[in-house]
């Protein structure tokens, strides 16, 4: 049977892979403090204002601002000081006119006050300036020295959030931020998405478990452990299948079980044509739609096979090491946020750097170069490490992956590059 | 006593810490499939060469390079076929002059050959496309279309990696491909330095556990779960020591207590002088060399304090949260590492973007401004989110911070600016 390859650009190739995964993963409840990474289920509100209290940015005095104006070094105003506002209690203190209260960093503003003078900018009338700390007798005298308008060093109600504020959209990743900023308003447990479970399967007669010795002929399983890297790295929890032996019955029994336990596929295959045929055969056996394409317009990579069964992704990844882990970067990563949601991928490991050396490459294909990033004089240089994508450790002595737009015949030493760091 | 503010550039500040940080932490050996984001805790070397064997790169004839010379379409070489090579087994086929014998993608070349002439390039005597799948009968003959090199189409032994070659150098952050390149090496368990652990403690009058209502006067805790999150994604384990009230006795204690079985201390305080003073004396009564600096040029987090003990930096960061995360970012992250005994910080999280909005600075200081990334016509598109370095919301609302470098009195829309992704 003559084999057919529709050969689409990896962005047409993963566009059309996830339109096929129209359903986020169900959610969970976890403490807050436990969900740096997941990802959101739902909008979420303020349930109150942030500040809920006014308070002061300074450490000064708590003044009705129309008491200072005009204040100046040659002409202070003066102020009568009847007491402090401590820190963690409310503002009890009731300022009348010409009055002011001793306020802390942070510490609440008298309801009758409307600014803060810091302390800089007062002197107390016997000359010494004043310690904020230790026993204080009230009433005394303070100078100020500058006017200070309205709301002046006043952190207002709501200033950093309304009440019934949109915070967090759907879908977003939370950062340790984002934990801060739940707990603020004392949002201790939050909705995210469940984490997807990732079944990964090696298939091949020279593939041996790497704590085996590997005879002639064999090779260990490392892409089972690279792709799981992968998967954990992007949020997903990697379920690993072992190793298949190059036949139809087990490789389709085995990938059954895999894929009801789990919510996405990989197989990892070797990249001889007869195994591809047989893993084209396998994803369609396992339901519907099943293979979407077989083979994308990139190196390393060509001879991937991209599928879905009923809203899981399942990929055949070529079977070479490098190939596997720019492939699984390419479809699999963008899944797994898919699947929980994710409408933009994070833009964490993307940088751009100048070109040491050219690279050639074809029009009409997406090439992916590894390459080492050192610290040159205009600026960050990324350099080619070329080599057979048989070679892993072209990637181990990488810092990333140069790409090559799909409509360039090459890049040019000098050029800005985007680089993936890997 | 009036307050001495030692203000040193950023790096500086961090390089007068770092040089306290002597020793690297004791390791541990882990299995290797499990280290993912771990430090190497020595060089590795290659137990043996990769690959081990001499592979095919492509599905077709192992031959002996010299029976193709001269070989074309209008010209084939006849040779005579007479094995194949099982995947996973030793290539025990002998070929003599004009022999070839059958090899898949990643199989073993006999000894007695030295290229591999891809399937594409031949055909059987009968004309049609041989099928590498299934039964065959020996020997039988097939016409070499094209000619190829000796060592054409073939993995040499150690092409990859070559005996007793280094393959890790120590201090090396493990990524996937790591992991991948020691397991095809066989090397299952590896040495890493163990994950610091790093004590948090929150300190106020004001200040209350997230799950408590917070009462006028009253903020909830979120410091100590945004550095948390910040030491874990260093590689780092958060010890939290819980909210400590403003009395220089008990931040004592607990201090001492949390260092003692901590290799990293960090008090958030609050941002009064007082609260600040009693940090500093916190610090310098843990042990020698105590406060190195107190107060960096940098906004936000300037009052920011930077000790060591023994061997294991103590922070005392501004209680504004913007402050705490940025100041920690930029001293308690790079120690993480240092003490893990990594050379370089990661790349990953530094991007380049147009600035989109005039930012204004002051020489002599280092700024960090909130800002949303958006993806522009030339490019992405950094556009600030101004707000005062207490509004935690300025960083959710963002997606890192812009850096304004120390020489610039600030930076004008248009620029290039680096994004420090948060």
């Amino acid at each position: 049977m003559p084999e057919f390859f529709n050969v689409l650009p990896p962005d047409e190739a993963r566009a059309l892979l996830l339109q096929q995964l129209t359903a986020v993963l169900p959610s969970e409840t976890l403490p807050t403090h436990q969900a740096n990474g997941r990802v959101t289920s739902k909008t979420i509100f303020a349930p109150h204002a942030l500040p809920q209290f006014r308070r002061s940015t300074m450490d000064g005095y708590a003044v009705r601002a129309a008491d200072t104006f005009g204040a100046s070094e040659s002409l202070p105003a003066f102020l009568q000081v009847v007491g402090e506002v401590p820190m963690g209690k409310a503002a009890e203190v009731a300022l009348g006119v010409g009055q002011a209260a001793i306020v802390h960093t942070g510490g609440m503003i008298p309801g009758s006050a409307n600014a803060v003078v810091q302390i800089e900018h007062t002197q107390t009338v016997s000359g010494n300036p004043l310690s904020v700390i230790g026993e204080q007798l009230f009433p005394f005298e303070i100078e100020v020295l500058r006017s200070v308008a309205v709301g002046q060093n006043v952190l207002q109600v709501g200033e950093d959030v309304g009440l019934q504020a949109e915070i967090l959209p759907a879908g977003h990743i939370l950062r340790p931020q984002d934990l801060g900023g739940l707990l603020a308003l004392g949002i201790t447990a939050v909705s995210v998405v469940r984490r997807p479970r990732v079944g990964i399967l090696a298939t091949g007669d020279e593939v041996v478990h790497p704590e085996k010795k590997a005879g002639p002929g064999q090779i260990r399983d490392i892409n089972s452990y690279t792709v799981a890297g992968l998967v954990e790295q992007a949020g997903g929890v990697p379920v690993l299948g072992g190793i298949i032996r190059d036949d139809l019955a087990a490789l389709e029994t085995a990938a059954a079980s895999l894929l009801a336990e789990t919510d996405m596929l990989v197989m990892s295959a070797g990249s001889s044509v007869s195994v591809r045929d047989m893993t084209v055969a396998v994803i369609d056996g396992l339901g519907k739609p099943g293979v979407l394409l077989h083979g994308v317009a990139t190196r390393p990579g060509k001879p991937t096979i991209v599928g879905a069964v009923q809203n899981k992704p399942v990929l055949g990844l070529p079977g070479n090491p490098v190939s596997a882990m720019v492939q699984f970067d390419m479809f699999g990563v963008p899944a797994i946020y898919h699947l929980q949601g994710v409408q933009q991928m994070p833009r964490r490991g993307l940088v751009w750097a100048r070109l040491g050396q050219n690279i050639a490459s074809e029009s009409g294909r997406e090439d992916y170069v590894p390459a080492r990033l050192e610290d040159g004089d205009e600026g960050l240089l990324a350099v080619p490490v070329f080599g057979k994508s048989n070679l892993i450790y072209t990637l181990v002595n990488a810092d990333g992956l140069i790409k090559v737009p799909l409509n360039k015949g090459g890049l040019l030493a000098g050029e800005w590059v985007e680089v993936r760091l890997f």
